[in-house]
């Protein structure tokens, strides 16, 4: 390692799902980070009560603390990440660091909603950051796009499908046919909701995130007691099959909105939307959030909302933009310096999944003579259609094939194109499975 | 104004269609700019060969120049926007003004897909920003997604569908049942295709956005000629009834993957994806990219790829992010500081379209019952359901509502629940249409 590079000194409170992620993967993301800001970011000091659980995490004794007093008593730290939840100490953490001088990162959208207009004020006074990704959409970049993407945008209205469980829930009340009940008793089994499921499905969770986006949209803070909210409880799959009838699906929408003059609403509720909507699409644990500017038009968020590497991931991004102005320069991080990967595969490399259309005589053999220059590549087929023959033309005979190396793939077409029955140019067309 | 704001001075090259769009924008959102960033962005100079096309778009005369070294000879400017597009003259005036120590943005992909490594190889060595979101995916915030929001993540893969017009053709082809040449000459008329065709359908266009993303991706850039290319001539709409029939769509896809062992795949083509995908719902002109991280997981960004105004927002962005730094010094930008809009509504006061189920009793008058009530509050029927009734039960009547203020609907509902007939507490849900 240069000897010069800079060290961003972490102080990290909370090793529960995601600080045990934020702590594993600031180690294995290391030298990415290193080379893509500039600044090494090490963890200098971790406060968990639990020893034994730190130890399991990882981490090593002489780093830990019993007390978040311990990171914000800590001169060397230049950022604490509060990850312990709640809104009592998370407050006293995340207000005595700022007071101290340090950048704070948190992922605490209740405490936000709750108390996040001191404790931005707090911040500004103090010229320190408080910064915030993981809050909202777990690993979607939703904060910095609304911040920096859409800088340029007054913000018409956003609808967030923002709490992965109510997203699960409703999905199998309509994929499956459950009812509330069931979906809500297999979210629990699956691990999509807490045993304490009040948080999530009465919606108090979207809207905590709904506050936060609405003050990133607006510049004012929403009193969680004053934002509408009504949950899941109570839902019956019956109409969601009515909506369905009449071309609606059922979500869980944050929905934020300003009239021209300046007045602006913030509601959590059941909402209908149309099924050929693209939120519509979003189904189980993801969120997604759609973003109305008056320039940009319609944009739409879109990925994992919940969990430990997701939520991981926001976090990270927070530090690296820390890291990339510390100390103090702003460093010009141009493209075309990484070569994280250095090789471009030719295309017969390439390994794919293949559609495969022959126009063919309608006699007996032919898909057996199709099959035989497949095998003989190694080429599976995993179905076939032919639609019925029109006597005396030719007809369509249709396979979806296994994957294969695209070397292969096109030996074969060539060999298929030269048999008999086969008509015209054989088409072929690649599928990606997105496994 | 305060006196202190510093001024950021940019010189824009080329008024087409976005560059008229970016000096349009410049100016209705000049305070919101100027807000957000702490700095004022303002044009000092245009260059552009047709002075009454300028003149048109309302820029004066004193700022205009005919010839783009009229810029980068302006010693004031700090910035240079370039959308002349084209890889010669925009060659020379990127170079020439990186070389004059300017930051310059560009919306130019084919220009980055040929020379793009020579171009940020200069804006390193002269220590310049050489900014770009607005190349891929027009408004959406993708490039930033890629450098920012997922810096913590090596990048598995990227699924883009980049080019609006392809996209367009191939809904037109699925949903209308059109035939290549006819969806092609549907989208001309539109105003969706140029009336020289081959940049978008032919696939080079999505070529050159893929060779961007993929440098951001893995660091290096694929030359456009090895970059396998396939566009959408000759496909044919028979293929796009198959794949559908076998649960997929096709989609123009650019494919970025890479192998643990560093060898990447670049390639633009016609694919085949599973109608369930969430890709699979990206119609008409839309643009949309998943991007899969090592720690995020999959993420997707959604919007509209082309046309002025969404093409500035992103133009616009690159200006923000440099303003935000400018002279020197990093502003905190803490949120809550705006207050765009003070006033938040009550829920009294929100305007929606509702569901609404009644379990009734099937006898003749109860829906006229219900109609009066909805009358009387101004509330519209847009449809209504009333499944088959069993006997000696109540019967569900489901209606849809035409937008109405909240307090109408509930006091509607109210009295509606006093209606003899309706057997259970109504059930209501609100409608978002995203009109």
């Amino acid at each position: 390692m240069n000897v010069t590079t800079p060290i961003l000194r972490v102080g990290l409170a909370g090793l529960g799902t995601v600080g045990a992620s934020v702590w594993q993967r600031l180690a294995s993301q290391k030298d990415l980070l290193r080379q893509r800001t500039g600044t090494e970011i090490r963890v200098d000091q971790v406060a968990e009560r639990r020893a034994e659980h730190a130890r399991k995490c990882g981490v090593p004794e002489k780093l830990l603390v019993p007390d978040w007093r311990g990171l914000t008593d800590n001169p060397e730290l230049d950022v604490i990440v509060e990850l312990i939840g709640g809104t009592t100490v998370a407050f006293e953490l995340i207000s005595t660091a700022l007071q101290k001088g340090k950048h704070v990162i948190t992922a605490n959208k209740a405490l936000l909603a709750e108390r996040g207009a001191e404790l931005f004020q707090l911040a500004t006074k103090h010229q320190r950051h408080l910064l915030f990704e993981a809050s909202v959409g777990g690993g979607i970049p939703i904060i910095r796009a609304l911040r920096e993407g859409l800088v340029a945008n007054r913000i018409v209205s956003i609808h967030g499908i923002i709490n992965g469980t109510c997203n699960y829930i409703l999905t199998r009340m309509n994929e499956a046919g459950l009812e509330f009940g069931d979906a809500l008793a297999e979210a629990k089994r699956e691990g999509y909701a807490e045993a304490d499921d009040r948080l999530d499905v009465d919606g108090h969770d979207t809207a905590h995130k709904a506050a936060v986006l609405a003050a990133l949209a607006y510049g004012f803070w929403v009193p969680p007691d004053k934002l509408y909210t009504e949950g899941l409880r109570g839902l019956e799959k019956q109409d969601i099959c009515y909506a369905r009838k009449l071309g609606y699906g059922l979500k869980l929408l944050a929905i934020i909105k300003a009239d021209p003059d300046g007045a602006a609403e913030v509601r959590v509720h059941p909402t209908l939307i149309p099924q050929s909507h693209v939120l519509a699409s979003v189904s189980g644990v993801f969120n997604a959030v759609l973003v109305r500017g008056d320039v940009v038009g319609d944009t739409l968020y879109y990925g994992r909302g919940a969990g430990g590497d997701p939520t991981a991931s926001a976090v990270l991004s927070d530090l690296a933009q820390i890291a990339s102005h510390f100390p103090q320069e702003q460093k010009a991080r141009n493209v075309g310096h990484e070569a994280l990967h250095s090789r471009l595969k030719t295309m017969d490399e390439i390994v794919s999944r293949y559609y495969l259309r022959l126009m063919v005589e309608d006699k007996p053999g032919v898909l057996a003579d199709v099959a035989r220059v497949l095998a003989s590549r190694q080429i599976g087929i995993s179905s076939v259609i032919q639609p019925e023959a029109h006597a005396g033309e030719t007809t369509p005979l249709v396979l979806m094939l296994h994957d294969a190396p695209e070397s292969q793939f096109q030996a074969a077409v060539q060999e298929i194109a030269k048999i008999g029955a086969v008509k015209a140019p054989p088409v072929g067309l690649r599928v990606e499975d997105f496994n």
